[in-house]
C-alpha cells in the first residue's frame, strides 16, 4: 500500500538515537521551499517516533530560520528533561549550506505529557457557521502546489479577488481537511495550524512577500479524540492582532466538526511593508 | 547606585561566550521556586547581553521543564542562525540536580530582528476601561512574595474572594506596573506577560495546583516605543480558550496606557483537576 502523500512528506528514517533523515516533498511545495506546516509536522514526527517518548504532544513551537532547500535534510529530536508525567523536547532541522557544512534551518521545542481525566471546559465556543456541504469550494485556482493537498471551504475572509489595498479586517473562517482522505492526528493537525494565508494579504488586500518566523501549537485533545474526527472537516479561524515594523501575529483556533476545540495556535510572520 | 530589584533578579555574569551564571531572587519568590516571568526574562536577558546579538526581540518561547531551586543557575544562549536581518536563538537554564550533575530546568528559543518602518495597524483595539487612577488597588494581601513587586489595578476578573466553584468566564483585565518605578523594556514586558493568576482559579473559583509549562511572547514594539512608556501603567488582558485533561491555555495582550499593542502572549498551563 502506498502511504498517504502527507505521511510520505513527513517520513523520517532513523540513523541514530534521535537523529533522522528526511526530504522535502514536491507535493507540498510552497512559493519558496516546502509548506511550513509540513516542516513543523516533520519536527513533531521526530518526537513521536523517538523511543524515549513519554505521553502525547501538549505544546509545539517551531522556528523558521531559513527557507528549506528542496532535497534531503537531517532532523534531531532529544529529550531535554523527562519528569514523571511530562517531557520537554529540543529539536532542529539542518541542511548542507553553500559550502557543504550543515546549517540550522529550523529550531523547535515541544512538551509531551500523559493526559489525565480532569474537569474541563471550552471557553472559546465554535462560531456559528454554515455546514461544510453548504459552502462552495474556492473559485480561485491554487497559487502553489501544497494548496492542492487540502480541501477548503471559506466562510469568511477568503483570499482577496482584487488586490486594491481595501481590506478592513483580518478574520478568516474556513472548513478544511486533507484532499486525499486521512484520519486526523497530531501531525496533520500541526500542518492545518499553518494553512491560513497571510493575514497581511487579507488586512489590506495587498500581496506582499511574507514568511512565518515562529509558530506555536497547543493541543487540546488527545490521540483518541483526534482519531475520532476521522477524515471529516475541521473548522479553522484565524486573525491578526498587530501588524508593525515588518512583523504581524496570527492567533487561531481549530475545532472538530462537532464543535470541540482541538488546538489553539499562534504565529509571528515577517512581511515586506 | 543600587540596581532596581528586577535588574538584580535577571542579572547575569558572563563566564564564556554565551554562558552566564545567575541566581534566583528572594524578592520574586513564588509558591515553589521563582516567579516564572522573571525566569523567562532572564533567558531573554542572556540573548540581549550576547556580543553577537542582531536586532531586537520579536518572539520568545520559554519552556518550564522543572521548578527552579532557590540558588545559582547556569544560562546558555547561542545563535543557531544569523541572517541578514533576523537571528534565531536557542537558550536553556541548568541547575545541579540531586546528584550534583547539571539538569535542564528551562529550554527556550527566541527570534531577534532589525525592525523597519512599514505599513502597520493594530487589529486588536485596547478595550474601553477606566483610567488607572479610577480603579482601587486590590483588597486582598499578596499570596506570594513576587506579587509585592508589582502594582495591580483589576478592572475585570479579579482573584475570587470566595472559592465556591462558581466562576463563569476566564477574562481578566488589569492595569499593571513595577511597584518600584522602572522604565519598561523587553525584559520587564516579558515578566508582565506572566503575571496573570491562573485562569483555572478564575474559571471555576477553585484553587488547584498549577504550573506554566510553556509560554510565548510576541513583541510588537521596538526598544524606543517601549522606553517611551516610561514607568507608566500598561493594560493587560488574559483569558483561556480551553481547559482539558490537566492543561489549559491562556491568550493575552498588553497595551501601553496610550493604547498601543505592545505584546501578545500565550501560555499552556498544567492544572490538577
Amino acid at each position: 500500500m502506498i502511504p498517504h502523500v502527507f505521511d510520505q512528506a513527513i517520513a523520517l528514517t532513523p540513523t541514530a538515537n534521535g537523529v533522522y533523515t528526511g526530504a522535502t516533498s514536491p507535493a507540498y511545495a510552497n512559493m519558496v521551499g516546502p509548506f511550513g506546516g509540513v516542516s513543523a509536522a516533520t519536527l513533531l514526527n521526530a518526537v513521536l517516533k523517538h523511543p524515549a517518548l513519554l505521553g502525547e504532544p501538549v505544546a509545539l513551537t517551531a522556528n523558521f530560520c531559513a527557507a528549506l532547500a528542496d532535497g534531503p535534510f537531517l532532523v534531531t529530536a532529544q529529550p531535554a528533561r523527562t519528569n514523571r508525567s511530562t517531557q520537554h523536547w529540543v529539536m532542529d532541522i539542518a541542511q548542507a549550506g553553500a559550502d557543504g557544512r550543515p546549517e540550522t534551518v529550523m529550531t523547535a521545542t515541544a512538551v509531551t505529557a500523559a493526559r489525565r481525566e480532569t474537569w474541563g471546559v471550552d471557553d472559546e465556543p465554535m462560531p456559528a457557521v454554515p455546514a461544510p456541504d453548504a459552502v462552495a469550494p474556492p473559485a480561485q485556482a491554487a497559487l502553489v502546489e501544497w494548496i492542492k493537498r487540502y480541501h477548503f471551504r471559506f466562510i469568511a475572509g477568503r483570499i482577496p479577488a482584487v488586490w486594491d489595498g481595501g481590506g478592513d479586517d483580518s478574520l478568516t473562517q474556513l472548513w478544511m481537511r486533507d484532499a486525499e482522505p486521512r484520519a486526523l492526528d497530531f501531525c496533520s493537525l500541526t500542518a492545518l495550524a499553518d494553512v491560513f494565508f497571510p493575514r497581511a494579504w487579507l488586512r489590506r488586500a495587498t500581496r506582499v512577500p511574507v514568511g512565518t518566523v515562529s509558530m506555536t501549537v497547543y493541543f487540546h485533545a488527545g490521540a483518541a479524540p483526534l482519531a475520532s474526527c476521522g477524515t471529516g472537516w475541521v473548522l479553522g479561524q484565524a486573525r491578526a492582532q498587530a501588524f508593525r515594523n515588518g512583523f504581524f501575529d496570527q492567533t487561531a483556533q481549530i475545532w472538530s466538526e462537532t464543535g470541540h476545540l482541538l488546538a489553539t495556535t499562534h504565529q509571528v510572520v515577517y512581511y515586506k511593508g
